[in-house]
């Protein structure tokens, strides 16, 4: 069988499983709609550290040991660790994972990257590289205000265009065995399709929805041509956190192509926060966003079976200060990933 | 058959195929040992940019370009892309590769980046993801100098253990196919091992070498227990940039382990300057360091019959200004690459 369909989606011979997951969030993810959803909420931003960034490994660390402990694994039991965050040199990753010892590879693709990670993950175990690999990543509101704009303590206004950058950690354990668990349907990856760069030329670092929606649909659009279906084929099409704007950008721009998804599809981004009393603009965003969101709300849903096939599109903004500064534009990138309730 | 073998080693079922590579250099790499074997080399640092950073990926879309040149193919018969460098969120490969419309995934392993890439895409061919995958890395020394250290116009002083990062991009095409060639070997990629994090709590940013050895010592020494081997399996195993400090710390290690590598170890940090009128120090570091060495010397003796087999190690050191001046140590990691001439 040829696995590679089309010019950017691959389809699996087996299935990979999806066999547990974990998600660990702050306080205001917890008081948001999912917040019944999440493994573990901290109410101290901080989570007892004494820098932003050791307050993300934490989370790293903690989403990994729970994953772990709900699927009955040992860390030595886990082939290839997948992860990545937001920090440069993924500092939040490196120093969360370190004491594990488990081969690791880094990924940085801005808030994509919970979709890079399962497509890698996913490969791996297909390929038969693997018994049992995971993804994981997480972000961090005030670490990524001070490392891509203001500090917290600076004061700086936000203009209503601007996503707040989820404090959570989402992980994700796969593996070529099923296992079977009674009333629980098993959730599966049937295959993934990856994005390209997509850059239409945005250079407002307070509008990522913007930067990022052209990659979504370039994603979306070619999984349905490469696949040959139409967006009914999924009960869901999940982006990651375009926000309240690009979302808008999203579902017009594939009405212009001629695929409208408007009635099937949803942004973690969007739903993450309460818009009435949160004060979440236009809403979340960062490597959390989504992985969390998929780490609780999404994979319950298709475990309980009201979602039986769902595509799951993080979105990234490679937005850098740097970059930024030197008056380059922000291009946005997406990964696919097809999931499957059994 | 079980392409896993011990803890951290696949060998894979099929060869996966080196059918074309790529090199470039800036003036003081030229003029070093290795710089008749590059494919490209500018004279003008800023390579006719504005900025250092604009620089880099310039050399990663020249790196690309004459790979793709070299092997007669096109920019679309690339399924995957997988690639890094060293500046925060990836900047001089996002802005590199953005115009090619490539599927991406982007990787950071510090200087170990070459060896994760060639990890990732050589697994997409063996899994019957892709047919032609590109591993594409590069970093400037100013570029790196400014963002880990202080930027080359303060002039600061450099102690003796400092490394200096290489000016250098390399792109390496992997095929399921081979390419035949009158004369000339083919070069394979037979298997990999991946790295763990390994960290010493060495906090000194100043002295890469010292952080990563032990990452180098890990991998050499699992690839050899994992398939049961003795060093002399290798014509050579080649560290990425452990430089002059780094690699005693690796050959004393090693003996210490019982697995003496003297005598087939080589170091492209130690090899690409010459120390006498170089003034580089340590010896070489950053991305480019190994890229550049593999995309020119390596394989040009593999393709020659000089040497058959090679344990190929970047290595990577895991700083961050960040977590640096909030005092964490600098961890290490290192992929090993098996290559083999046929």
């Amino acid at each position: 069988m040829n696995k590679m369909k089309g010019n950017q989606t691959i389809l699996y011979e087996k299935d990979v499983h999806v066999i547990e997951y974990a998600s660990v969030a702050s306080k205001k993810e917890g008081e948001g709609p999912f917040g019944n959803f999440f493994d573990y909420i901290d109410e101290d931003p901080l989570f007892g550290e004494k820098t932003w960034e050791k307050a993300e490994s934490k989370m790293q660390k903690k989403a990994l040991h729970l994953a772990l402990e709900k699927s009955k694994l040992k860390h030595t039991d886990i082939r290839y660790l997948f992860a990545g965050d937001l920090l440069g040199q993924l500092i939040a990753t490196t120093f969360g994972i370190k004491d594990y010892g488990i081969p690791f590879f880094g990924l940085y693709g801005a808030c994509s990257t919970m979709g890079e990670s399962l497509s890698l993950a996913s490969m791996a175990i297909d390929g038969g590289y693997a018994d049992y690999t995971m993804a994981l990543t997480s972000s961090h509101y005030a670490g990524a205000e001070k490392q891509f704009r203001f500090p917290l303590d600076y004061g700086n206004q936000r203009p209503l265009a601007a996503t707040t950058t989820v404090t959570g950690s989402g992980a994700v354990i796969l593996s070529n065995k099923s296992v079977s668990r009674k009333g629980i349907k098993n959730v599966v990856i049937k295959g993934i399709t990856t994005g390209k760069i997509v850059d239409y030329g945005v250079k407002d670092s307070m509008n990522m929805g913007a930067c990022m929606a052209p990659a979504a649909v370039d994603v979306i659009y070619n999984n349905l041509q490469d696949l040959g279906i139409k967006p009914c084929e999924y009960d869901q099409i999940i982006t990651g956190d375009l926000g309240n704007v690009g979302t808008e950008i999203l579902l017009d721009l594939m009405k212009e192509k001629g695929k409208d998804i408007s009635d099937r599809h949803m942004d973690c981004g969007v739903e993450i926060y309460y818009p009435e009393f949160q004060d979440s603009h236009s809403g979340g965003s960062g490597c959390g966003c989504c992985a969390i969101t998929l780490c609780g709300y999404i994979f319950d849903k298709m475990r309980n079976g009201q979602w039986n096939k769902v595509l799951f599109v993080p979105t990234g903004a490679l937005l850098s200060p740097t970059s930024y500064n030197e008056g380059e534009s922000v291009p946005g990138i997406a990964h696919g990933i097809i999931f499957e309730a059994q």
